[in-house]
C-alpha cells in the first residue's frame, strides 16, 4: 500500500465540514436548523438565463473554445465597461467558476514554494487553490476592532520576501464583508508596484455593497496594468453557484498567456453553463435593485439585532452578504458543535461557521463566528433570537 | 512590471494550438479543411441527456455536493458494476470533465517535484495537469514498430527513483489508439505493488474498443486496490465534450480523503452538466452499438487508405478513435503547417496534428501525426486522398 505524506493531506478542511456530522444529529433529533453558515443564495436565478438553457438549440455538446465562447467573452466585457471598467475581451478568460479563476491566478503568477500574502480572516477555499499550487500563504491579521480595514501597509511589508509574489485581497470580503475604500485599494497598488508583486483581487461580490459605498476595482487604478488580476464569478450576483462560471481578468499578457496554458489544458470551462451566464447578462437592473434592497434589509436586520446581545461585537458590513461576529465565548468551534448537538430552543437550533478556520494564524479569532444573511428576514430574526438564548445558556 | 520567470509559462502548448493561425490563412483563401486533428466526435448526444435539462425544473442553480450528486453517483455506480467493475457509490468522486479528476489524482498522489511515470507518445495536457501539480513527467518510449504495446517493464524500472510516486496510463489510448492487454495490465500491478506506486488509468475511451477486445480496466485488479485510480469522463461515451463531466475513482480511502479536499475547495462540479450526465447513464444499449460500428467503420477505412500510400505506417488503433501515422516527411511540424499555408487538392486541404508533441522527449515523433477519425466516412477517404497527393507534391 502506497504510504503518502502530502501537502494535499494536510489541508485545512473546510470551517463548516467538521461540523455537518453534528447538523446531522441536530436533524435526527427532529431540530429545525437555521444555516447562517453558508454561501449559497436563495436569490432566484434570473429567468432570462434559465430560459436560455431551455431553449437552447444543441445537438453534439461540444467544447468551446478554451477562453469561453467569444461572444460571452465580449458582452461581458461590455458590462464591466458599463461599470467604469476599462476591460476588453482580450483581458478577459472564462472560468469554470471564481474557484479555478483563482488556480489559474495563482499557476500563472506563482511556481511551487512562491509566497503570496493574504489579509486574514479570508476565504478559507484559498488555503485549498495555494495547496494545490504549491504556494505558501503569508496571513497579515486584520482585526474586528478596526472592522476589517486593510491592516498597516507596514504589516505587509514586514512579510515581503524574495519568495512573494502576489498579494490577494478579496474586496469586498467573504467572511468580512468589508469593502476597501479607494485608499486603501491606492495604497496596495503603490506597495505592489515598489516591490513588483501581483495584486490579486477576488471580486465576485462586487456588485454586493451597500450604503451607497462604491465599490473599487483594481482594473480601475492606472498605472496597476501590469499588476492587476481580477477574479469575478457569476455565482453570487446571479444567483447561480451551481452553473460553475467565473473568469480571470487582466492587462498583463504575459499573466494571460500563461492563464490560457491552464485553460487549453482543461479544455473549456462548461458549455450549457455559459449559456446561461451569457442570457444572464440580460437582466434587468430591476433585478438587482431588488436584490441589494433585500440583502441591505437582511443585513440590517441581522445587525440590529445581534447588537441587542450582550457581549456580542460585529463590524458592520459594507459588502458581500456575511459578517463576522465576536461572541462571548472561549470558543466558537465547541459552541457551534454544541449548539447542533446538544441545544435547542423550541425546537430549532442555528448553525455557524467558526472563524478560526478562516485565519490561518493558529490561536486567532477562536471567539468569533461568520454569520452569512442569506436567509429571510423573518428566519434571521428568528436565528439572533436562538443564538441569544443559546448563549445565555451556554454560559451557565 | 513583475518579473516573471515560471513553470508554467515554459508548459508546452497543445500540439495544435500553433497550427490554428495557419487553419485561418487556408479558410482565409477560401479552402476547405478537412479536421483531422481534433478529439471533438461529431456524434449526436443523446437525446434522453439533452432532454434532462431542458426539463429541468430549476429555481435557484444552487451548488451540488463537492463529491456530485448522490444520486448520479449512485447510478454511476451501477453502471461500472453492470460492466463488471466492483465500484461503489464511495469509490467516486464526480470532477468537472476528466481534465479535473487528473488534477486531483496528481494532487492527491504527488507533492511538488515528485515524479511520475507515463509511457509516451501521450496524450499533451498530461503536461499541464503535472506543471499544475509542480509535478514532473518522466516519460517512457513505446514505438510504433510494436503499435504502441506497453514498453518492457525493465525500462520502466530504470526510470524509478525515490521520488516516483506513480505510473499513469491512458487506456486505449490517445495518441495512439492501443488497448492493453490483461497481460500488461497485471505486469504493470506487479510492478506497482512491488514499488508501492499508484496506477493511474486514464480510461476515458473504456467504451471504445474494436474487433471483440475487451477493455482491461485497473479497477478489475484483485489486490491493486489500493493502488489503482481511475479517471473517467462523459465527454467521449456520449459525445457530450461540452458538459464537463468526469470522476475519478479509487478505492484507496486516504486518496478519495485528498481528492475530496480538492474538491471541496472548489466547490461543486457543474449542476446542469450533472443532471444531462445523470440522465445519458439511461441511453438505449443501441446508441452505443451504432457508435461503435460507426468508429469501427471509420478506423477500417482510414487504415485501409493510409495504407495505400507510400511510405506511409500506420498502427491499427484497436481502441479510442484516434492513430499515429508515420509520414514519408522529415519533419511532421513543418508538412502540418505547410498543409494548410501553401497547399490545397482542389481547394481543400487537411489539418494534423504533429505527433512531436505528444512526446516529451525532445526529436522523438518528428516524422508522426495523429489522426483523429471522427468525421464521415466519405470525408475520411477525401482527407487521406488529399493526404497523399500532398505528400507527393511536398516531396517534390
Ligand atoms: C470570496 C469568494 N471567492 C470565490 C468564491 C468561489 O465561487 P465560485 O467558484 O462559485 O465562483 C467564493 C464562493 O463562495 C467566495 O466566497
Ligand atoms: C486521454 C484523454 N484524457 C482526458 C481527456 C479529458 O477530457 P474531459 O476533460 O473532456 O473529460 C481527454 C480529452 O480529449 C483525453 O483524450
Amino acid at each position: 500500500m502506497p504510504k503518502i505524506s502530502l501537502k494535499g493531506q494536510q489541508m485545512p478542511e473546510s470551517p463548516i465540514r467538521k461540523l455537518v456530522p453534528y447538523a446531522e444529529i441536530a436533524k435526527k433529533k427532529g431540530h429545525k436548523v437555521y444555516h447562517l453558515n453558508i454561501g449559497q443564495p436563495d436569490i432566484k436565478t434570473p429567468e432570462v438565463a434559465l430560459n436560455a438553457v431551455k431553449n437552447a438549440d444543441i445537438t453534439v455538446l461540444e467544447y468551446s473554445h478554451s477562453a469561453g465562447f467569444e461572444s460571452y467573452r465580449t458582452k461581458l466585457a461590455a458590462y464591466y465597461q458599463k461599470q467604469g471598467l476599462p476591460i476588453n475581451t482580450a483581458d478577459i478568460i472564462i472560468t469554470t467558476g471564481g474557484s479555478e479563476a483563482l488556480l489559474f491566478a495563482m499557476g500563472s503568477t506563482m511556481d511551487a514554494d512562491d509566497e503570496i500574502i493574504i489579509p486574514e480572516p479570508f476565504y478559507a477555499n484559498y488555503n485549498g487553490f495555494s495547496t494545490a499550487s504549491g504556494v505558501k500563504v503569508v496571513p497579515v491579521i486584520s482585526t474586528i476592532d478596526t472592522g476589517f480595514a486593510l491592516p498597516p501597509i507596514a504589516d505587509f511589508e514586514k512579510l515581503i520576501t524574495p519568495k512573494t509574489k502576489a498579494i490577494l485581497i478579496c474586496n469586498p470580503g467573504n467572511p468580512t464583508g468589508y469593502l476597501y475604500s479607494q485608499e486603501e485599494i491606492m495604497q496596495l497598488a503603490e506597495l505592489v508596484k515598489k516591490h513588483d508583486l501581483f495584486l490579486i483581487a477576488d471580486e465576485v461580490y462586487r456588485e454586493f455593497a451597500y450604503d451607497g459605498f462604491v465599490h473599487h476595482s483594481v482594473m480601475n487604478v492606472p498605472g496597476l496594468e501590469e499588476h492587476a488580476i481580477m477574479i469575478d464569478s457569476v455565482s453570487k450576483r446571479f444567483s447561480m453557484c451551481g452553473a460553475r462560471i467565473g473568469c480571470i481578468v487582466s492587462k498583463n499578457k504575459e499573466v494571460m498567456a500563461t492563464a490560457m496554458k491552464f485553460a487549453q489544458a482543461r479544455l473549456s470551462p462548461p458549455t450549457y453553463a455559459q449559456i446561461a451566464s451569457e442570457a444572464a447578462l440580460d437582466t434587468p437592473q430591476s433585478y438587482f435593485d431588488d436584490v441589494i434592497t433585500e440583502y441591505k434589509d437582511r443585513r440590517d436586520t441581522l445587525i440590529a439585532e445581534l447588537n441587542k446581545i450582550e457581549g456580542v461585537k460585529v463590524a458592520t458590513p459594507k459588502g458581500a452578504f456575511y459578517c463576522i461576529a465576536k461572541l462571548p465565548v472561549k470558543n466558537a468551534d465547541d459552541f457551534a458543535q454544541w449548539l447542533l448537538e446538544s441545544y435547542d430552543f423550541n425546537g430549532e437550533t442555528v448553525m455557524v461557521a467558526p472563524a478560526a478556520g478562516f485565519y490561518s494564524t493558529k490561536g486567532v479569532g477562536l471567539d468569533e463566528v461568520r454569520i452569512a444573511y442569506v436567509l429571510k428576514k423573518e428566519d434571521l430574526i428568528k436565528s439572533v433570537q436562538i443564538l441569544k438564548e443559546a448563549l445565555k445558556a451556554y454560559n451557565n
